[in-house]
């Protein structure tokens, strides 16, 4: 899903950002002849994601820099960890290496916070979830990120699924049959391959929304208890998903509720950047 | 320096990225007539930055709808301050709202952390500046955030200053002369308004780089001893910048070392979104 | 979800081709003060599709032009009925003619079309759905117009739903037990949003496929027969498409067979416009 | 005229329309290293157009492809030519097919029903040409579709020729000298290089347009006879232009009055996908 | 034919060139609120060419500021006649007014330049006109300033006219019947709107040429004495370009030969900016 | 500085605006497979800049082209001399002919005419400098020229250096203290890498800019006289730059002064194209 397509026009993006006009520096201080043998390494423990940006980044400044990747993405990475090795004229090598480094960091820092909410899961076989709290510009980056880290994609986008959220409803007002008849109208309308989900606030909510055969109900700040009730409400008739206020300490507990899909804002919209250094050597 | 030409560049492409073929959810469940009431607001406590993107990020779904700005940029917000009031219809105020969010969550994320490492310096002169390691694509967002936060920006890209770092002076070879002279000759090719800085990883290679007459020295990696050190063999002839591993704890006794810049590369890289919301109100 | 935004775009793209460097006619047989009003006119009957990029082209080219629609999309038109009326300056309505008649013709002629087998199958319950096979560039604009005619879209594009085709299953080859496993870890990795339809060549398929837990199976080119005994394997369990050489005239019994969904190519990939004029009427 | 430029454009545009963040069905069931052998098989008879438009479709989606096209564009088809022979990663195969056969099918049908007309004026030396009747967005594909079924082009735009129509004479009025005057003044504005056409509705017309010295008249909706006084009006001094609810079973006689030019606007608006299809092997 | 949008177009582009993150020196000297006005003041003889640009410069950076044109291109300027007024925000102002003045200098350059040349063949019927040596970019401004100095416009591009040159006539060798015969295929291949120029090097060339019914030649670095000879073998049957080191001094006795068109390259490759200035007074 | 991301950008651009929809003439009376060896020639002596642009203008339109720079950019041209050897398919050679010339002769006529200033100045250690007069759209092409002439750049744009000029002094007032206080505080508001220049009309203004501690003083419009005494004042504390109606023959005593800069808008403002030419041999 993270096309080349993609990959290409985000970093030919960074890269008009970071050196517009071309790297002054490099341009007076290293011989156009000297050549750069350069290793990207991990300077602490992470999940990689992002090794075709880095290839990218490199080629697309001077095509002549060949990159080797040394780990796939999703490899668990430890301090020291050699992630690839860059090859090539100098002066292009210095020039991507702040573009590469920014996706790579950010996209493993993704992937690394994204395996621990997956790990903290482990063997519930419930879903860790990214939602579209992304950084504007990046949402293809940071999805595909987060599927390096074990958790699993939302929706894309406003496009292409239907999620009626607390705002959607109040329009609805209380009766429930409303709600009812307004969503099966909106399943009538919308295209046969199109996903309905609805948030609800609370369970008394839940009966009107299953009567509308919806796909998915998101259950939103519920406790654990609620949580389970709401479990045993839905009865297999639509996949169950927790969301709201989701934090690393509670996410295990909440996936013992039975809940199908935990959906985490965090992933992707607080991220710390993993610590990754390019170690060049330059022969002239 | 964050022009109306870049912030409508930067909410189109994320619009686009977020709902290409429009929101399937406000167009089956939202009257095309409904308006919406909706108040930005703060969740917790931070430093606004943001409000002019909010602005356009609503007006350009939909120009009938009206944003007012309740707080201006690098206002302090407490939970519960109304940021923004927006009024008008209301499948624009849904369509375009987590695109919004996503943008004043984030810049106002750098500038609540910017914040508290220049509060951390507060009286001593010292300038916290960023770094080139921002998310691609929002540099020139990122760098008005940390502006809002009372921080200073270094370099925008590689082609309007010049930073010589390890690798550059690792080219040159260990004789003191090369390095002066080189980074002379440097100086005197580049265009007068381009500022040379160049990077130093020991107190040793300090005399060649002042003999070139650079106008910022940064010291890399430092100890609180070797920045004092460095500062006064500098002794006024450039300006002098630590770098390299600054934490929110340690900022304030590096900034008693008598340097006049500390560069903090996760005042961008790494960041936790502030938390805002937008509470609605939909009348049909 | 033909967005403004899609709709500025494709007519700008179409202004840029049909008039890069302005109309030389105009410039040099129309006086720069000259009035236009003209009226938009059915030369034919059909469905009207397109008022909103009629009134899109014009204003572009001329921001003092207005234009009233007089029918929405989805009306149905007699030889003769006024469907736009647009005054200003006369310059800039006759450059715009011809871009705003190739869109609303293209999309009404699709809309008629459509509107021809919606009401073969009228009182079926049964869906007649679009495909993949659009004009290059004006996907969303054809969708749209399906449904101005009464049909409903199938996916937008391979990257919002799963359609498993037969050559993707010739890749899993003839062992029924691996195309059901094939078919659950392919569900097991997708977003839990995305649709899965897959098309099935022959009757003794369905039962793999089933197994899986599809959300919908495409019956390929089957006979009337085929397809009732498709309809009563599948049960229920799955939506069932039609689809392979439909036209009008055996589009309603194969309505009868019980099937959900019939998908018609011809709806966008061979169409007549439909007739539609401007009259204009200049004063100098 | 259709350089490559421009198909790589459009085909680009389409990609990213039809899969625009990869192929979800690709990804989940066909292994990466999987490769197909496909052809692309006429399904009925026609003339190709648009063999290029293939290569570029294959390659662009994944440079590994190879395609090799077995027949040239303007060749008659029959149904079971192969058309083209396509190799390489199934994954890739598969995600361009759509594309390439959106525009093969359509260009295609537009070759195929230019040389219909085209033969029906077989002899006469009158030329069939096209009109600004295109698709938004593809006119340069049509216009190259129309030539390769023998027809020929009229002006590409407004900017590059002038057609002064019925609108543009109601300016001038009734007064003959007036009609006259304004042309040759339009004549002297003109760069030399620009034609002149003028679109006359009456035979009455005739005389004012040709005292101005015009290249070519339009003799819009005559009759056959009108048709045939009309050329011997013109006497040479002009080419002549029938126009004006050609169909074919009417253009072969409206040949034979003479004129010189026949401009067929079904030609390119409304058009019968020609049918090809691809047939695919994929080897895991 | 300079249409708005390529006005917007092309000052957008060089805005962003020009300011692409902002006016830092207005940002920190001139108060936000601080309002200019200006008067643009031509500070040497010439003509106007670019009013509109001007206008569009200033409002494109601020929509507050307000253009008054006070004169109209191609009106005539002396020292100190003010071309136009601005008044709006003081950092809009400043930020346009070296785009405004990029435009308009070097557009009043042409068209001063040009209204020389047109002036030295007044009389003469001649018409002077311009050539593809534009700069990159600026096509459509250059022609156009070349029509407000009284010159015509040659053929845009490659795209909208044949000029058959010597490269060309030396790829059909020098058999006469073989020029002749290949200019008439050339002609009943083209489109039958598109003019057919051809340029000769000797006078002994004109026959083969004039035998294939072209619409211009063009006479090439001829001497007065051919250009005359050339003129009277041509004999109306085409028209004549004179083209080839046209310098002011000599256009005159040029124009007398009887030619119809002279072109000259210099008055868009070799133009001296015409000397315009921004008086600005600016009130806090 | 010049990249090649710009360069392609820029080729791509003309070669757009060139041939939109290819070159008529070359595809009618050039076969396919004629084969094209050109040699670029320079026709009056000059300094070479744009190599790098011809090439990339041939390959860009048929990567089946070769060119062979046979000059450095920088060097000198005599009459006569090779600059680039181009071969490949005729019809590709032809198409890009003009737009490779275009950039080239420009480019050269702008290092040429940088030449004659540079060696006006020679052994005085003065900096010839261009400005932002430079034509829209081509601003990193003419700086570039202008380093192949010798000459220096002054800032790239206005978001890169600071430059305070008559109008954001005269924001400031009559008041000494108030400019210095105003000038400060705009440094203590820049990033520390921005360059602080300051234009001065009279030597009465110096006293209080030098108070605030700018980098560079530059005197607009001064005599030879005060350009002396402004040298002296300064005294090294700030670079000079002398501006304002610089002419070739004033400027060798202007450098005498002892200014370290001077400013020269005519370099790129006002430029002859440097006549360079294509012979062209076609082998069919």
């Amino acid at each position: 899903m993270l096309t080349d397509t993609l990959i290409r026009s985000g970093v030919q993006a960074a890269l008009q950002e970071d050196s517009p006009w071309g790297d002054l520096t490099g341009e007076v201080l290293v011989p156009a002849e000297a050549v750069a043998t350069a290793r990207m390494v991990a300077r602490e423990a992470g999940v990689l994601s992002g090794g075709r940006v880095v290839d990218v980044a490199f080629t697309t400044v001077d095509p002549a820099i060949s990159v080797r990747l040394e780990r796939a993405d999703g490899d668990a990475l430890e301090p020291g960890t050699v992630v690839a090795t860059v090859v090539g004229p100098a002066r292009g090598v210095l020039r991507a290496e702040r573009v590469a480094l920014n996706f790579v960091q950010r996209m493993s820092g993704i992937a690394t916070q994204t395996r621990a909410y997956v790990e903290a899961v482990a063997g519930t076989g419930v879903r860790i979830v990214d939602t579209r709290k992304t950084t504007p510009g990046l949402r293809a980056f940071e999805r595909y990120a987060v599927r390096c880290g074990g958790g699993h994609n939302h929706r894309f986008s406003l496009s292409d699924a239907v999620m009626a959220k607390d705002n959607h409803l109040a329009v609805l007002g209380d009766d429930p049959e409303r709600v009812t008849s307004a969503l099966r109208a909106a399943r009538e309308a919308l295209p046969h391959t199109v996903h309905l989900e609805v948030e609800v606030d609370r369970l008394d909510q839940l009966d009107a929304v299953l009567a509308a055969g919806v796909d998915t109900v998101m259950l939103d700040n519920f406790t654990l208890e609620d949580l389970r009730t709401g479990v045993e409400k839905v009865a297999g008739r639509a996949l169950v998903e927790a969301s709201g206020g989701i934090t690393l300490p509670r996410v295990g507990e909440i996936a013992l509720t039975g809940v199908d899909l935990i959906s985490v804002g965090a992933l992707t919209h607080s991220v710390a950047a993993l610590d990754l250094g390019l170690d060049v050597e330059v022969a002239v």
